[in-house]
């Protein structure tokens, strides 16, 4: 099964391009991994994680040849598309069959389910050609299934094995890498020679830490929001009748949002760390947002760009409780839930009420805050304030676009450290590029490991070692630099456009790096 | 007043882009409008338009240089912004300057309007280089009011007048040049010389006859769309498991859904003008969605595009007499539509109901067709066929977005052509490049009599003169090419992305046409 879609000149023309690749990857047999001085002692995850708790950070250094050997290595995309992971999957190719010509790679199809029913397809570079530089995750497929428990990382082991591999990569973002991590300590555990390296995917930025930067996909889609948004602002400003609520994509974390703030200068952007630092109540938000509203009217402005992260209601305390006892009982909610629930529109209801995730959890992310936060600005206005608005959602139009430079080369080169990682018997890493705000020619690799990364927290109840999400950090650059040009941007229109990702031309064009 | 947002960098580099203009157009002053053959006689036209009915398309051609003098005008954004408005101005402004440097140009602000409260401001050089190749109407903003009455257009004419113009350009929509022929027609009347243009503006589609194939806009919020449906296309094929319903703006014709289809190939989707054709009902609509899903479930597909025009819901017989009676009263529904009604989900129901127009009219460019289909197919379904659906709304998004080469050439022309109409005191016409098909170095220029493209139609209970809208030809190129090929699209999932538009590199990425 082959999903290949027509071909568009754009599609044609970027498979063309071949991303930079880093002077440390001439000469790839001479790679060897040198850990560095040991991170902070992750004790807590000794009990669970005996094989790999202690594992240093490794960068790749230049030193003699080695012997090289075919390596044998499958690969799975797991969770919501980002783009590159092509790219992801043609480094890896690449540096294999660099490193050996009897090198082989199999791609596990539908995502982690694929692994354990032994379900993939042989790779070779004809059609890893075809989807170099391509957005989307279709050359596999992908899937929200995780290895998880003792018998599905059985079934995991005994399906690699039989199919002769050595080493797997987990294409994914924080849950997926947690998986990654206890992978790899069970197969160490089994005494089976299989090799776990996970690669940090994600559009939503928050998988995060001092050696992975951001994680790909990020900028790319942040780039395909930003253009929309510059247009509707572009818009607003020449209409100038409508205000415009757009909620963005990016589950808790507001990472999506300040990057597309930063790039486009909206009225006003709500960051959910912020609002659950200072605690804001609904009552707080609204009344922000009427308040800008109500003194643009006295500039005789009725129109604007509102911005709004889809983790926004789950770091509003209240509402917060509210979703919290949603979950338990609809039934037996609180006086001060009930009270909140009952001010929402009928809409906003049914969408707590009836939208469950397979856990029979509200699924935060359907709940349409723009549309909420539209209808109590209506009542909380003066009625003499002209007040129309249109909502507005982006998520699916970022995940699956063409890659950026900045994702192609970042992908591709992390291809190559998850070959790298393999080719050196390591295992239970997440590859990386600790350096990745400089020039991608001087990119080094690194190989984090992924225990280090660990906490516990609560999961259904019981307490689990994950990969946290990294929230955005209030002491942040990117977030003082918001700080700082927001109150510029409530009433001075300084919208900005930044226009539609562009693959050639200026290099200030074609490789910006992301903002946050 | 001076809306200038702060600049990107791709705003700078496409500042810097300077429309290639046609060889037409290398001496202006030796252009002469030479009539051609008599267009059918519009007699019903005459009592009305006794000055301009019987006026012949212009063709500009190359003559003797003639003596020049300075030209006054005034030119005014009228509607919704579409992409390209800027260069009108600009090619405007630089041929009145090339023509005779003291020539000067006045742009009515906030559309109109404007005009009549002599709200305007003096255009220079300077300030035009800055809006070059940039999206959005904000230079002068924009607005809806029209010039109708008797009142009106003596209080415009008093307007421009007094302001020392000699002629007016008017950039909008069938509307809007409907308007435009009503005024050069009253001018006239007066006998002032008040001389009035129009150019064809909307990125509906909508506004064609045979001098026009396409008004300006068109081209690239359509490239804005399907840069969007085809990222949603892709990641529909990567992730497996959402129907995507995504709606086009458009109004009642279906151009933008045409057009868009034949650049992403969706698995399904509706043409307003064939639904009314075919005299579908809700129910086979809904039931041909439905059928495709069933189909696509046995070959375990359980996702998919379906593409909606904006206006399919008035194409659809009984949906249409529903929307008429809820005009004329709410409380007095037949019992077709009363049964009709119930049927909908309350939001729509709601939005059928609250949500009317200015003139009280249910405003169906709001109404979520989108959502109305996905909850009807829902209920179709049978019960054992997953279906999980995600909505679109895409509109805002391209009507002001940076125009791409196409806009940026065809507008720069057609303020060209405005002012050489208006150099040569011609009034009633619509400028526009009659080859617009051939290579923008060859394109020549003409002025289409505004009052041949006029007919009767009801409004408000009226007959009144009006620029039909052109709805989406069911025997043209365009459209025999998307039936040709949408069957192999129902199943095949033969999405093609387009990506986003290019400014830079190959001709073949930058300089496309439209398909439609």
């Amino acid at each position: 099964m082959m999903y290949l879609h027509t071909r568009s000149p754009l599609a044609t023309a970027r498979q063309v391009y071949k991303p930079p690749l880093p002077g440390i990857l001439q000469d790839l047999a001479a790679i060897r991994w040198v850990p560095e001085a040991p991170l902070p002692q992750n004790l807590a995850m000794q009990p669970l994680f005996p094989h790999t708790y202690s594992h240093p950070f490794l960068r790749a250094k230049k030193g003699s040849r080695l012997p090289s050997k075919p390596l044998r290595v499958g690969v799975v995309f797991s969770g919501g598309p980002a783009p590159g992971g092509h790219n992801v999957v043609g480094g890896l190719y690449e540096a294999l069959k660099r490193l050996h010509p009897d090198s082989s790679l199999l791609g596990f199809l539908d995502g982690p389910e694929g692994v354990i029913l032994g379900k993939g397809k042989e790779l070779d570079a004809a059609t890893l050609e075809l989807y170099r530089n391509q957005g989307g995750f279709d050359l596999l497929g992908s899937g929200r299934f995780k290895i998880e428990t003792q018998e599905q990382m059985e079934l995991a082991r005994l399906s690699l094995e039989k199919l002769g591999l050595e080493g797997l990569v987990i294409v994914g973002g924080d849950d997926s890498n947690t998986n990654a991590a206890v992978l790899a300590e069970y197969f160490l555990d089994k005494k089976s020679g299989l090799k776990v390296i996970g690669v940090p995917k994600t559009i939503d930025g928050d998988l995060r830490n001092p050696y992975v930067k951001v994680p790909f996909g990020f900028d790319t889609a942040c780039k395909v929001y930003a253009e929309c948004i510059g247009n509707i602002a572009s818009d607003a400003l020449s209409a100038r009748k409508y205000y415009h609520f757009i909620r963005l994509m990016g589950r808790s974390a507001s990472h999506i949002a300040l990057e597309c703030a930063l790039a486009t200068h909206p009225n006003l952007t709500f960051i959910g760390e912020e609002v659950a630092q200072l605690k804001m109540s609904l009552k707080q938000i609204v009344k922000e947002i009427a308040d800008l509203i109500t003194k643009r009217a006295r500039e005789k402005k009725h129109f604007g760009v509102i911005v709004i992260p889809e983790g926004l209601i789950e770091f509003i305390p209240e509402v917060r409780v509210l979703i919290q006892e949603l979950n338990l009982n609809p039934k037996t909610l609180s006086a001060v839930s009930t009270q909140l629930f009952s001010s929402f529109p009928k809409k906003i209801q049914q969408q707590l009420l009836l939208d469950r995730d397979p856990h029979g959890n509200v699924r935060v992310s359907s709940i349409e805050t723009e549309f909420l936060l539209l209808e109590l600005v209506k009542q909380e206005l003066a009625p003499a304030i002209p007040f129309s608005a249109v909502n507005h959602f982006f998520g699916y139009e970022g995940r699956a676009a063409f890659p950026s430079n900045f994702d192609c080369q970042y992908c591709t080169v992390l291809g190559y450290g998850a070959a790298l990682l393999l080719f050196a018997q390591k295992t239970g890493m997440m590859a990386a590029v600790p350096n990745l705000l400089d020039p991608p020619l001087e990119w080094q690799l690194g190989g984090v490991p992924l225990v280090s990364l660990m906490q516990f927290e609560m999961r259904k109840g019981k307490q689990k070692p994950v990969i946290a999400k990294a929230l955005v950090d209030l002491q942040g650059p990117a977030f003082i630099s918001f700080k700082q040009q927001r109150v510029a941007w409530e009433l001075q229109d300084a919208y900005c456009n930044p226009g539609p990702v562009q693959f050639f031309g200026p290099a200030e064009l074609t490789d910006s790096l992301p903002f946050s």
